[in-house]
């Protein structure tokens, strides 16, 4: 397809969709068929997929298309009928979970997950204040999107939400795990001043949105320790970390040693198929239903349990979150080796294969967003996708399919390079 | 599969999935394969589906396995990318909607879609109060859920929501719409008295949960007036009666002449696979994204687009909604006729292939919910699958595949017949 067909494409686009459903480049991507860690366009021009958490086992997985063609040829409906593939997944997905943590509900998106979250919260604990991070994003409902207080106008000052600070890095100095939690405590006065108190913490479990700083294990367990002092539960929000994508564990939250009270997961889950569950404890799962009702008609319907399914099958298989420790590894230190060779990177953050590269000036050292956009963009016209996150929309995000391997490394290791001497 | 496995198979569910994960009927029913209008268990029984209307174009079609199982072989990626089939399916859709409800906006699920309408609404409009029926269901998110007045309590009052009578049957003697619009006064004046103006009115287009009962052709206008005063926006939720399920018009609205501001869909536009989408003027969409930000990584994508346009091709080429209209005229008089047999039904409901059969008590004539749940029950021992709804759960539900035979038809009748006779 030649730069005019896609220019036609991006009008079309813009004359259907709006223009706030915006592109991801400056500049049309119009791939048209994807293999593992590959998307390729029109031209047959290949692209390395540094970028999408959502095709976890990589793009078009035979095995979770199988899955996916075979259940849907067979039988597709609502989970009030019984099924055991729904609860075949339930099963594999519980024995992954700490004890306790021991009944599913299936929805369709991580959002739908956040949001059931709150009712749960809610009929549980009594509360109805909400704790999240300073630079939370957990979707895009209109209670979740709310979590975001970026979103805050006078209009809507949302009282019953406070926030705190990402805990820092484990390794930063002159932090220590109590000082931190402090910031629960005035998180809960805010919350009190308005006659809330807090019936859920949200917690992306890398807290990319954040900065992609990582606590040290125990880090936040005083603050946890105050957050339930009150009654509030602690909502682990996996759609990020989840399923091995850290290399060190299965589930985000794993890796500093916590126990949530309710665990949400989203879109990885089924490589791309709409598929998200909360896994939570029996008791706050009766709370709410002694009192409310629930019904989400193709939540874990046998299509999606099967090709969630698939899905644990290829990364046990595959072993797929040892690649993630070890190739998200070899690639940290290569991007830590080009920080060194280049005033423009000031840090490289994250764990397995969610990475984070700090665009700065390299002058004044600061956040340089502007450099970071034009990164992406140039590596885009180099064969390899990624993206840019973080609170100074500065930090390059780097979170491949699962199935990257040492050579795409170098791949984007080498393009990076090459774009930073270019520019 | 025997007695015991099927127990066998809801203990794990109960253990699994807990008690609020309720199953359809007072017994297992456990499908293993469907296609069409009928689904088979593990004994190879088969069973007329009257019920389900997520496989709007038949159980497992084969244009939509093959759309499914082809285009998740080849790219599943997120919509900020270019891609041609969602461009190609947005202008399907709006094809077919009214001059000026020009913008797409693809979602994953009719909740979300229903959220995003809310957060819509409140932008554009400056607004933040809500109109609904009185019985109004609309999905399952924190905001949406809360819309079904059912689930205030004391402590959450909810002022601003304010409820309306669904309109009565176009048919109905002794009301007309000017007396009916008398009810959006009262609704803007109980919101107006907690500072609220309404942001929208959401309203089933076959106010299906309010007991089917369908207004005139023009019988809304005056209310909508009246709405659009105060700058209120109509959202129709077409979820049931979308997709020519009325046999009359590819919406429900158009059955009744108005034009909505926002129009929402769900399910049934993926025949099962988790597609949702919400319609809606540019200027709306515009005012929305001039202060808030909204993404959804997978409405849309490529495979889902592929499974919406392959819905939308077998709905065409094999004209179903002339088959609702036709068949479902057939199978309303067949009901009506069983009604002049049998004390224990009440009136016979509905539009198109979505049928309401108001069960009542033989003696005192009043809704009999008991009655109507033995019914359902004793029809799927039978081989026929329908279910309840309306404001007192004595409407037998029958909302089959779009692609049900006027033999289908018999087979409902004769079974539901021979029910009523035995008891």
């Amino acid at each position: 397809m030649d730069k005019q067909d896609q220019f036609s494409l991006s009008e079309r686009r813009l004359r259907l969709l709006g223009p706030g459903m915006r592109q991801f480049y400056d500049f049309p991507f119009h791939p048209v068929s994807g293999q593992g860690v590959w998307l390729v366009d029109g031209e047959g021009k290949r692209y390395l997929d540094a970028y999408n958490n959502v095709p976890h086992v990589g793009h078009c997985n035979g095995v979770v298309v199988e899955a996916l063609s075979r259940q849907a040829a067979a039988l597709n409906t609502n989970t009030r009928y019984l099924h055991e593939t729904i609860l075949d997944y339930a099963e594999r997905l519980l024995a992954t979970m700490p004890p306790g943590l021991d009944t599913c509900m299936f929805v369709c998106t991580g959002t739908e997950a956040n949001d059931l979250a709150w009712r749960l919260a809610r009929a549980y604990t009594g509360n109805d204040g909400a704790i999240a991070t300073r630079h939370a994003y957990h979707g895009n409902s209109t209670f979740v999107s709310a979590l975001d207080c970026s979103t805050r106008t006078p209009e809507r000052p949302n009282h019953w939400l406070a926030t705190v600070p990402a805990p820092p890095d484990g390794t930063s100095p002159g932090q220590d795990a109590d000082a931190y939690a402090g910031n629960f405590d005035a998180a809960i006065a805010a919350l009190a001043t308005h006659g809330h108190r807090p019936a859920a913490f949200y917690m992306d479990s890398l807290f990319a949105t954040d900065g992609l700083d990582l606590p040290a294990s125990g880090y936040l367990d005083e603050a946890l320790r105050r957050l339930r002092a009150v009654g509030g539960l602690c909502v682990a929000d996996e759609v990020q970390p989840g399923l091995g994508r850290t290399g060190t564990a299965m589930w985000g939250f794993q890796n500093f040693g916590i126990v949530p009270d309710i665990v949400t997961t989203g879109k990885p889950m089924g490589n791309g198929h709409p598929l998200a569950v909360l896994v939570t404890r029996r008791e706050i799962v009766d709370a709410f239903f002694a009192g409310d009702r629930y019904f989400n008609t193709f939540g874990g319907n046998p299509v999606s349990a099967a090709v969630g399914l698939a899905v644990l099958d290829v990364l046990e298989h595959e072993k797929l979150s040892d690649n993630a420790r070890v190739v998200g590894s070899y690639l940290k230190d290569g991007l830590g080796k080009l920080a060194a060779d280049s005033g423009a990177i000031g840090a490289v953050k994250g764990a397995g294969l969610f990475l984070g590269v700090a665009i700065v000036d390299p002058v004044s050292g600061q956040p340089d967003a502007g450099r970071a956009r034009r990164i992406i963009n140039e590596m885009c016209r180099r064969g390899v996708l990624i993206g840019l996150t973080g609170p100074a929309s500065n930090l390059l995000k780097i979170r491949p399919p699962m199935v990257f391997a040492r050579s795409d490394a170098d791949f984007l290791i080498d393009t990076l390079d090459a774009v930073l001497k270019a520019g």
